[in-house]
This record gives C-alpha cells, structure tokens and sequence, in this order.
C-alpha cells in the first residue's frame, strides 16, 4: 500500500504501523478486527500525546514486580501483541522469567500457527496455547478467549494481558488471579477491573515494564513485594483520567 | 464471524457495527486501512459517551445550512462514509440539494466501482467521481485524495468531507472552499482546520444534519445565511474540548 503514501505526510509513521499490521492481517497474525482495536488504541494514545506519561511509570513498574514475584506469571499473546512487537514479548518473558501463551478471540488453527511462527522467530522458545490436548476453560466467558493452557493460565497467579478484552479481564480476576492490562483507553472495563492497568502504547509499555524488571531484580523479594503492595490502582487510575483531562482542557484553553 | 459472538456481551452492537465493516473490506468498499480509522472513531465515540453531544448541535445546524444556501454544494463519499450510512448520505444529498462524490484515499477503480454500486443500492441517483475522463487535481496533496472531479469538488463552494485526512482538509481550504467535516476527534488537523467541525459518529450526525436542513428550508435564504454567520468555529471547537475534558474530569472524580 506504501506506494498511496506520501513520505512527507505528517503522520507517516503511524500510517507505516497501519499498513505493518494490513499485513499483519494478510499473513493471518491479526484477525481483521484487529484493525479497529489498533485504531481505537491510537486516538487514545493521541489523547495522551503518543508519549508515555509520567503517571503511568508507577503501574510500569508495579507490573514488573508482580510479575518477578509471582509463582507461575503468564504473559498472555493475542494478535495485536503479536503484531507490534513480537521481540520486546519475547524479553519480557526472558526479563521475568514469565511463560508466553497464544490467546485468541478469533481463534483458529491458522492463526494460531502464524503467531507461533512469528513469536519463533521473535526468539521465543516456549510457546503455551498451542495444544489442543491441553486446553482448559475459564468460567464464565461466552467467546473463544475462555480457552487457557491448563498447563499455563489456568492455573497462573498473574497474568498479563495487554490489550485484553474486558470479559475475560473480569473473569480472570473472578478466579483470583493478578491481572496486568495494558490498555490505552482508561474508561474500559479492563482498565476498571485489572488489579494493574498500565495507560500506554504497547510498544512502549513493554519495554518499560523490561528495563524496570531488570532493575527491580536487583532487589530481594520482600523488597520487590512492597514495591508491589504500595501499588493503589485505582488512584492511578484517577490521575491517568486527570493527566487526559488536563491535557483536553489545555487545549480547548489555546483554542478559545 | 459472528459465530464467535455471544448476543450477551455488553458490547455487542458495537462489535457487530465492527463485523459489518470487515465484510465491507471483503466487499472491497473499505480499505483495510477503514478498519482503523473505524477504530479510531469508536474511541472517541466512546469519550462522548456514544451520543449527540449538545455542543454539537450548533455544528449540525451550521453545516445544514452551509450546504442549503451554497452555490455548489457537493457531499464527498470515502469508503467508510459508505459503508456506515449510505442511505443517510443520499437523504442529505437530496435534502440539501449537494451532490454525491467518491474520493478515496486508497483509490482503485473496482473501490470505486463497489461504492458506486452500494450508493445506488441505497438509492443514489448520480455519482460524480466515478469519470477517470474528468478528473482534475486538488493542489499541494501527494496523495491520492488529490483526483477530484473537475465538475464536483473541483468548482464547489462548499464541500462536505465527512471521516477526512488533515492533508486535503487544509488544501480545500486553501482553495477558499466552506469546508464541513465530521471528526470525532477533537484534536485532529480536520477538526482544527475546517470551517464547521461536526465532532460526532456519523452515523448520528449526518441524519440530524437532513433534520437540520429540512427545518431550515422553512426559512429564507437570508435568514439561513444568519444562522451560518453567526456560527463560530473556533468558540464551538473549544466547547467540544471543555465537554470532553469535564466528562473525563467526572469519571476521574467517580474514580477516586
């Protein structure tokens, strides 16, 4: 599609990424829909000024404690994940010592092949979700999502799911379990419900959440766990609302 | 793909909005590339709170009445535009007197073909845009956007762009045309750029808009030219950004 875009349109990078993850869909890694969760995604992060803010290093890095601390962390993968930044997955999990797993709400055999692939080659060496035969359910979860490694979600105590839909985010959290969201739009009901929601790109976030795992592991566990329990989500929560709130106010102030 | 739909999810008008347009990249009236800015567009629905705000109704009625008492009013089509109202788009044509015209970012003859063919299905009498023959350029855009029709948008005084890029918003601009646009997002070059900034789903706006004209015709040209002159773009933009801002500042408010 490159050929429609000029190099010197003003938003030429993240048309690239658009047009990055159009393949992403022809190569069978994004189911269509995908599309239009990256979309709502970039108004969002173009609400906060496609930066990180500052209010949303403390849930980095209470992120990166959870999942360090954590007997059995789970870094859950769906296409989008995949798509944009299958690398700084695959550190992360190294970073943490977390598993990765394959979780789709468009699942098929295809895709499930074509994640896996690009995850390989990503530089990933173990792979959950991808055997049928070992495929457990969450309660209460209508779509395909509800399908868990028993070997891998089923039975993890924190599991992070960037880019999580906000039924299963509900029902992972109903089983008792730490759930980490990346989630670039603070009124959805995974932001709400995550016991940890981060308010940034994935591109960014994650490699954020692996420089603060690396630091962190320089400290002893208790240490790690009061990072980790002096966390409040729902005041970061709050404050991740005031700073776009701020933000919008600012600018409707030049423009009046 | 609604198969792996459950009819209880909470979200499940707005994921079948979502399947509708996947089927319309099948139909090849969408670009995949739609798929994205529909994302986009569901993120700032979802800010509003998924309905007309009142702040947008000075917009409506403005664009109304630009498009009744232009000289040469023209509705100009994309793909999403098509594939999410087609029959409003042809109610506002005929209400306002404007004529219909397919301009396409990502331009290919069988898009404009499978428009075409969705437009007259939803009762559109003619389609300008459509004549390679007579096609001429808007100045200063390297994209495709720039192929106009030289006896549509080329010569009209006033051009509706609903769902448009910042980079033609401006160069129609430029050309001296009355602008009217529907971005839902606030902060976009479009929003900023235009003459009348509809901030709205279209799917909403464009029926209120053929409500607002057909209450206008009541009136005389002079006094629909009143209603146009006494609309300030720039104090109607600000009021946007207030309302999103408070909304936000509200929900943050819940929150802590």
């Amino acid at each position: 599609m490159s050929e429609f875009l000029p190099k010197d349109h003003p938003r030429y990078e993240s048309i690239r990424m658009r047009e990055h993850l159009v393949d992403m869909v022809d190569a069978k890694v994004l189911a269509p829909e995908g599309l239009i969760a990256h979309g709502r995604g970039e108004a969002f992060d173009y609400l906060i000024g496609e930066k990180t803010p500052d209010c949303v290093l403390g849930p980095i890095r209470a992120a990166a404690a959870a999942l360090l601390t954590a007997e059995r962390p789970i870094i859950s993968l769906n296409g989008n994940a995949a798509a944009l930044c299958p690398e700084a997955m695959v550190e992360l999990a190294e970073a943490t010592g977390a598993k990765l797993e394959i979780n789709l709400f468009y699942r098929s055999r295809e895709r499930i092949e074509a994640i896996t692939k690009l995850m390989e080659k990503a530089g990933a060496r173990e792979i959950l979700g991808t055997d049928e035969a070992r495929q457990g359910q969450i309660p209460e979860i209508g779509s395909e999502r509800k399908r868990v490694d028993s070997e891998g979600i089923l039975i993890a105590d924190t599991v992070f799911v960037p880019l999580e839909d906000g039924d299963r985010t509900e029902a992972l959290v109903k089983m008792g379990k730490r759930v980490i969201t990346i989630d670039l739009n603070p009124l959805s009901r995974t932001s709400r419900t995550a016991s940890i929601s981060i308010m940034d790109h994935i591109v960014r976030a994650v490699p954020a959440m692996t420089r603060a795992a690396i630091e962190l592991k320089k400290l002893n566990k208790t240490e790690c766990l009061t990072v980790l329990d002096g966390f409040d989500n729902d005041k970061a929560f709050a404050e991740a609302l005031r700073f776009i709130s701020a933000r919008l106010k600012a600018l409707a102030g030049d423009a009046s």
